[in-house]
């Protein structure tokens, strides 16, 4: 499947470019399995699925333990037709789309129960779109629903979004594993994904 | 149809808070039309379909206008299932979804050539979800990308987005066109938006 994001890093600091720059440095494990661009809006991230949230994860703790109030963006998606490239974007072996509704709530869970914690707190919000779902699209999200409010990171429904907290390992498992886990493999999923840390507003 | 947005800037300086709240001011003369909630991580604003996209731009050039690199990201939608609230949702007379393809595309960029210029210049991305569309998705995405390509303010086809330049009054007519008019008017569709203003990267 076609994998990738488009990811924005938003330091609320005047010295905004040196912490971009510095986070970035995060991503080099990364860069040998996927393809990275960057433009004056977003940095285009495309490879393995299974990687995609960790790579972004990393790429938002580093930015965030300056201790700036920080924000990252990103437009994720995965199947969306017309992409070529699919080569480096390979579903990992064992990741096959599970057709029992509970069981795959079970392995989503477990999971997002296994990640490792970082030591980051953060606060993310989220929008799951299953595009090529057609009128089954409210049960793909229901069934997302359902794992996160169990996932041990969700703190709140919102209009249009979904909001999760908490450390930033198991929040971005849990994100990966919605990203992953819910629609059939071959489906077109979005996400419009924002998380934030050192917000004076909350301290998350 | 119920219609919103979870809107949030990002002003990149020391002083984001004073940016912010100078910024959430131009929202004043919305007020009476919309139900505006702010958390931490973005404030939800519930109204007039029409009055979206003027509102959403008047915050951020009020943000932009400072001179800082500041970046507005938007969760839009309308149509969402679930959601109550419809009253003060109303189209506006006239804005009926047009049958013919491509009297849909001329009206939009009627109006999209119709907007006032703002003197700001801005650069934007999104990605647009038409959801309840299933088989469909993609020609109504289709549909839209051939009235951006016309409309005046289109940048560049990116990867799972579009991108558009130009001044900030048509840029956000546009993008309120294509939220609009493409998708029939009981159709579930999201936004996922990002505008950049006064960028180092490129002089946006």
């Amino acid at each position: 499947m076609f994998s990738g994001a488009q990811v924005s890093l938003y330091p609320m600091t005047d010295d905004f470019v040196s912490v971009i720059l510095g986070a970035l440095r995060a991503l080099d494990p990364y860069r040998d399995r996927f393809r990275i661009e960057t433009d004056d809006l977003s940095t285009l991230v495309v490879g393995p699925p299974d990687e995609l949230y960790p790579a972004m994860r990393d790429l938002f703790v580093a930015a965030a333990r300056t201790g700036v109030h920080t924000v990252l963006h990103a437009t994720v998606s995965r199947g969306c037709p017309g992409e070529p490239d699919a080569e480096i974007c390979e579903v990992p072996d064992g990741y096959t789309m599970l057709a029992d509704r509970g069981e795959r709530i079970e392995a989503a869970l477990a999971a997002a129960a296994a990640a490792p914690r970082l030591g980051q707190t953060v606060a993310a919000q989220f929008s799951y779109y299953p595009l090529s779902a057609a009128e089954r699209h409210m049960h793909e999200i229901y069934d997302a629903i359902d794992f996160l409010k169990g996932s041990g990171t969700f703190s709140r429904a919102k209009n249009f979004c979904t909001a999760l907290e908490g450390d930033a390992g198991p929040v971005f498992a849990t994100l990966s594993e919605a990203f992953l886990r819910f629609s059939p493999p071959e489906a077109h999923v979005a996400i419009d994904l924002t998380v934030s840390a050192n917000s004076p507003s909350r301290r998350a």
